[in-house]
C-alpha cells in the first residue's frame, strides 16, 4: 500500500523552539488537560482552569455557604451580569456598560432580534447567512414570526449581501467567524454597508470572542452576542454575553422582560419599567455558580493581550495548514482561508469521510470534531495549544490516513451522525 | 416602658423534644448553616448541601476537567435537562418525561405562555392574579403583545376568577403559593374550573416545589413551571423547571426554539423540527455546572418523603403562629392562612414597619425577608429548620419589638426599600 509522500518541512524540534520562546506558554499551566492528549476542540468547549475551580468553590463555600441569601447584596451577586460584562467588554472592543452576561446565546439573540425589529417598523426583511449556525437560523425565524407584522427571513450566500440590501431590510444578522469553515468576516466593512442601507447590524461572536481581536465600537456594530464556553473557557453551557451599543440603550426594548431588569425590582410594580443601561436585558435572577466560573475564567485575560493571542493563533493555524499541505498533499481540501484577514482560530479540512477521520483521531488522542457533512474541524486556542501539539496532531493524522480504512476513503460511504 | 405581655405556651424544652423525635432532623447535617444564625429565608434561597459541593466538583475535576468536550456524550451532559426533569417529576406529581430543567423561570413561562396562546387562536384574554409575582406579570404582558393577534392580560383579584372565565379566555396563569402571603391555592379545583371554560391552565410552582406535596397530574394542570433555588436548594439563580402534560407534547410549540431542541441537532438543518418529548423545550446547550448543583441538591429527596416534609412544615408554621399570637398579641397581622389546606411553607406578618423589623432581626441573627410594602416573611424549610429555631426566632422577635424604636412602630414612617 502506497504511503503518502513526505516532504521535509517544520520539524518537531523547530516546534519545540517556537514553544520555548512563546510568551503565552506559561498560561497552559493554568488549564486542566490530559497527558498525551492533544486538545483541538477548544472552539467547542474550552478546558477548566485553576481559577475557575477556585472561584466556583469560593461561591459554594463562602458566598453561598456562609453568606446565604445576604450575598445577593453583600457579595455583589446582583451586579454580576453587568460586572462580568464590563470585564469581558475589552475583549470585543466594547466600552464598560455596553456588555451583559446572561442566559444563553440563542436566547440573547432572541432579545436582540425582537428588540431590533421593533426599531425598523416599516421594514419587513431580515437577512442572514445560509451557512449561519442553525440555532441562529431557528431563533431568527421564530422572532420574525412574532414581530407583530409580516417579516420574512432571507438566508443568502455570503457574496449576495450587497445586492440584497434593499430599503425593506430591517436587520442583518451574521456570524463573524463561520462555525464550519473558520472564515472571518470584516465586521467594519459589512456593518458600514448595512448601515448605508438603513438596516441594523447584529453580530454573532460565538467563534470570535477570545479567538481574535474584535472592535465592535470601531466596526459600528449595533448589537452583538456570543458565548463564553469556547475560547473564553467558562464551562459547558456557560452563560452568554450580549453587546448593545451605548446609543441604543434606553431605546432598544427587551422583548423578554423580567423582574431583574426592572428599574425598581423590589418595588414589585405591576407594569414593567426598564432599568438603566444593560441591566434592562436581564430577565431573571442571574446564575451565580455559572457566573462565578466565568469570573474565574476571565482571570487569564488579565495577563495576556489579544494581540499576543492573535499572533500565536495565526502561527499555529499557519503551521497546521503548512504541515497538512506537506504531509498529506491532496488528501484534504483546506476550507479555511489562507488569508490571515479572513481566518478565525480554527482550521477546517474537507474529506468525504471526515466523520471517520475524526473518530479515528480521537482514538489516537487528538480531539477535534466533525461537522456535517464533510468537515473535520480543529480549533487552535493559543492559551494552551503548543506548536509541538500541532506537529504531533498532523503526525497522528498521517497515521490515521495511512490506515487501510481511509486510504480509499474518498470513495467510502459517509458514516451516519451519532 | 411596657413589655409585651408573655403568655405561657410551648417552651423551648417542648421544642427540643419535638426536634428529638423529628424524622427529618438528620437531614440538617447535610446543609451548610451558620452557628447561632436562624435561617428562615429558604423560600428565597435554600442553603448549599454537601452533595451539591461534591457533584459540582465532580464536574469541575472529572467530567469537564478530564472528559472535556467528550462529556457531552460520555458523561450524559446532553441528557441532563431531561434526566433531572425526571428526577424532579415525583416532587410535583408528574410522570417521567413530563418535566424539563432549563433556563430560568421567567423564560420558561415565556415558552409556555407563547406556546399556550397559539393553542387557543380564537380567544383573546389571559387571566392572572393581580398579586402574582411581578416577573410573571411582565412576561405574560410581553408574550401577549407578541401573540400575533390582540391578546389582553387581565389581572384579577383572587375571588373574581369564576366571574371572569368567559369564552374569550385563552389561558389562566396563577402562582400556587403566593410569594407574599404564603396562601396556597387549590390546584385541582381551579384547573377544573378553568378547563370547564375551555381555557388552559398554567401554574407557577416557585413557592410550592419542595415545600408541599403537589399533584399536577391529578390536578389536571396543562403546564407548570417553577424554580429550584428555594425549597430545592440548587443555588442562587439555579435553572428552572417546566412541566408539559404528556397530551400536550408534540402539540405545544416552543416559541423560543434552538438547536438543542431540534430533532437532529447535529444535522444542522435549515428549518426547525422539534425533538420528541420535553427535549423540544430546550433551546441552547444546557448549563452543566448549574445542573450539577441541582443534581446534588436533589439527592436529599431520595431519603425523605414529601408527606414527611409537609407534616413538619405545618408543625413548624403552626408553632410560629402560635408563639407570635401568644408572645406578641396584636403586634402583627398574621397574613398567612391558619387553615392548613390554604398554607404554603412560609408565614407572613404584616407590620407598618416590617422593613425595620426584618433589618433588626437580621442583626439579631434571624434571617427573614421583607416584601413591599409591609410584609415580614419567614420561610420554614423542614429539611433544616428546627423547632427550637422557631422558638428562638420568636424570642428574638420579641426582643426586637420591645426595643425603643419599634414599640410605637405602627405609627412610624416606612423605611425606603434599599
Amino acid at each position: 500500500m502506497a504511503k503518502v509522500e513526505v516532504v521535509s518541512i517544520a520539524s518537531r524540534e523547530d516546534c519545540g523552539a517556537l514553544d520555548a520562546s512563546d510568551v503565552l506558554a506559561p498560561q497552559r499551566e493554568e488549564f486542566s488537560l490530559n497527558d498525551g492528549q492533544i486538545y483541538l476542540d477548544g472552539n467547542s468547549l474550552g478546558p477548566v482552569s485553576r481559577s475557575v475551580k477556585a472561584r466556583v468553590n469560593e461561591v459554594l463555600n463562602a458566598e453561598w455557604g456562609r453568606g446565604l441569601v445576604r450575598s445577593w447584596n453583600d457579595a455583589g451577586w446582583s451586579e454580576m451580569p453587568v460586572r462580568l460584562g464590563d470585564r469581558l467588554a475589552p475583549l470585543i472592543g466594547a466600552k464598560a456598560g455596553e456588555v451583559l452576561v446572561a442566559d444563553t446565546l440563542t436566547l440573547l439573540l432572541a432579545k436582540l432580534i425582537g428588540g431590533a425589529l421593533a426599531q425598523r417598523p416599516d421594514r419587513h426583511v431580515v437577512l442572514t447567512d445560509v451557512a449561519n449556525f442553525h440555532s441562529d437560523l431557528y431563533i431568527v425565524q421564530a422572532m420574525a414570526a412574532r414581530a407583530g407584522r409580516p417579516v420574512s427571513v432571507k438566508a443568502i450566500e455570503r457574496g449576495e449581501l450587497e445586492g440584497e440590501l434593499s430599503e425593506d431590510v430591517a436587520l442583518v444578522m451574521l456570524t463573524q467567524v463561520d462555525f464550519r469553515s473558520g472564515e472571518a468576516l470584516d465586521m467594519k466593512a459589512i456593518s458600514t454597508q448595512v448601515h448605508d442601507a438603513g438596516a441594523l447590524m447584529l453580530w454573532d461572536l460565538a467563534h470570535s470572542a477570545g479567538a481574535l481581536p474584535l472592535d465592535v465600537t470601531d466596526a459600528g456594530a449595533d448589537f452583538a452576542a456570543g458565548c463564553t464556553y469556547k475560547y473564553l473557557n467558562a464551562g459547558p453551557g456557560a452563560p452568554a454575553f450580549l453587546y448593545v451599543r451605548k446609543s441604543w440603550q434606553g431605546v432598544l426594548e427587551n422583548p423578554l422582560p423580567g423582574w431583574q431588569g426592572h428599574a425598581r425590582p423590589f418595588d414589585f410594580e405591576y407594569d414593567y419599567a426598564p432599568a438603566n443601561g444593560m441591566q434592562a436585558f436581564v430577565t431573571s435572577s442571574p446564575p451565580i455558580i455559572a457566573l462565578a466560573a466565568l469570573d474565574g475564567a476571565l482571570d487569564v485575560w488579565d495577563h495576556v493581550s489579544m494581540e499576543q493571542v492573535r499572533a500565536k493563533s495565526l502561527a499555529l493555524t499557519d503551521l497546521f495548514i503548512e504541515l497538512v499541505d506537506a504531509r498529506l498533499p491532496g488528501v484534504f481540501e483546506i476550507v479555511t482561508p489562507r488569508d490571515h484577514a479572513k481566518r478565525g482560530s480554527q482550521v477546517a479540512l474537507r474529506h468525504v469521510d471526515a466523520y471517520g477521520v475524526i473518530q479515528s483521531l480521537i482514538e489516537h488522542g487528538v480531539i477535534g470534531d466533525f461537522r456535517d457533512p464533510d468537515i473535520a474541524r480543529f480549533g487552535f486556542a493559543p492559551l494552551y495549544v503548543r506548536f509541538v501539539d500541532v506537529f504531533d496532531a498532523v503526525e497522528r493524522l498521517v497515521d490515521v490516513i495511512n490506515t487501510e480504512s481511509f486510504k480509499d476513503s474518498r470513495f467510502a460511504t459517509r458514516h451516519p451522525v451519532t
